[in-house]
């Protein structure tokens, strides 16, 4: 099998060695990605494919393997064509490491992050106050083709016990949803395309008839997932003002929580 | 009345007129603060009061009144004494500002923070998928007198329908906790306060018998807080791998949604 699609679409290209010699105290990097049509949204590329470009950058610095928090503030919607991505370490420390990365086209800041990374080899569930969605086996779900019929829907495969209301031409007026997720090409999740994974989805803001354009999106990874299916429980609980949060838990084959994350979104009428 | 604790301990002096003037495309601003020794938890000074510190001075810079979303990334602890805050425009647009702030002491940054200002004059709600705490009124509650003893809980009043079972030495095993809050002084929260309150209570994992230490802490800022208590919802639903996620909801007392957070932090044994 060559190089998935999300691994290809990522492929991050240092710029000159100059660019790679910090003046700073900790070390820093520039790189250029070339972000192609396969990604997008309704409006713009994906805000979680641009969050875990940067932390392919940040991890590419950063002395430990796993984020365990991302946080990116999206400034002005990316669109596809190149891109370049300047990370930098704030602070190394003895079992977490701090950084920033930020995404810029044409000379415009787009997106700011900032992570904590980790070591997640060893992850102990220690309390669990709720447990796995409740799903029916991927084989048993309806296979929702093409989701929305755009192009990031194209890269996942999602598999659901029922058809959402929004899909069906009537919102259902309950903005949840559970379901079954995969990268189409059969790559398996990791630490690093969870901040992807927790966008991917259509926003469930749709069972009530409004679209949704990400304003902040915080992604806590508290686990390396298993191979195999991912199993997501999306809520949106209050919208008001144009606003609303959409938080989602992903877990994974094995039944153990891998990601859950938390987004500031604008809703679109 | 003069001025409240919290606005005379959080008074940011401008760093020389050479550190106001930007060299950059956007304002920035530098101050000095003097953290007393009146806002600590169990180990340090309260990340919130850190993070809603970094509002402040962001506020000073953006052109919009309002902290919609604050993510702040906890770098090391912070102690009593002199601090200075670096803060930035990122990107200024017509209904919404972003910026970033750093609060350094001794040279080294203790806290990095991110946010999106904008102006929620008008909050109209349009959707609520859960109501507000139902709590008895605060003068049928337990007063919970300087709360576990330490600084930061006498800078607060609480009053909660039952006394924490970690309070009275037996943790309950469930890390929920819902009670009123206000400023002990009687001053009134504001958007600006809101990024300190979500982090004022005492951690509900310590119901499974650990203590926290914030490593991250994103608050969404949803409506401008009417006068008087304030009513909490709290919940802690995973711990694992040494890390716990904490939820906290803040209602006004109107009964609308003002602030939703989130923090990741590390369990203390």
């Amino acid at each position: 099998m060559g190089e998935s699609e999300f691994d290809a679409a990522t492929r991050l290209v240092p710029l000159s060695s100059q660019a790679q010699l910090s003046s700073q105290a900790q070390p820093a990097g520039g790189f250029s990605v070339d972000i192609s049509d396969q990604w997008s949204g309704l409006a713009s590329v994906n805000g979680g494919f641009l969050l875990a470009t940067c932390a392919k950058a940040l991890h590419s610095l950063l002395p430990f393997p796993d984020p365990i928090v991302m946080s990116g503030l999206y400034l002005r919607p990316a669109n596809p064509g190149p891109a370049q991505v300047h990370a930098e370490v704030i602070r190394s420390g003895r079992t977490t490491a701090f950084g920033q990365a930020s995404l810029e086209q044409g000379g415009k800041e787009v997106l700011r992050a900032t992570a904590a990374f980790s070591d997640l080899a060893s992850v102990p569930v220690e309390f669990l106050g709720r447990v796995p969605p409740k799903l029916p086996d991927p084989a048993d779900c309806h296979r929702l083709q093409g989701i929305s019929g755009i192009e990031i829907g194209r890269r996942f495969e999602y598999r659901a016990p029922v058809i959402p209301g929004w899909l069906r031409g009537s919102p259902s007026g309950d903005p949840t949803s559970e379901f079954w997720i995969r990268f189409a090409d059969g790559r398996d999740a990791d630490t690093l395309t969870l901040p992807f994974i927790v966008d991917a989805a259509p926003p469930v803001v749709l069972e009530l008839g409004g679209g949704s354009t990400t304003i902040e999106l915080t992604v806590h990874v508290r686990a390396r997932p298993a191979p195999g299916w991912l199993a997501c429980r999306v809520i949106t609980r209050y919208v008001s003002g144009g606003y609303h949060e959409e938080d989602v838990e992903v877990w994974d084959s094995a039944g153990t929580l891998v990601a859950q994350s938390r987004q500031l979104a604008l809703v679109r009428r």
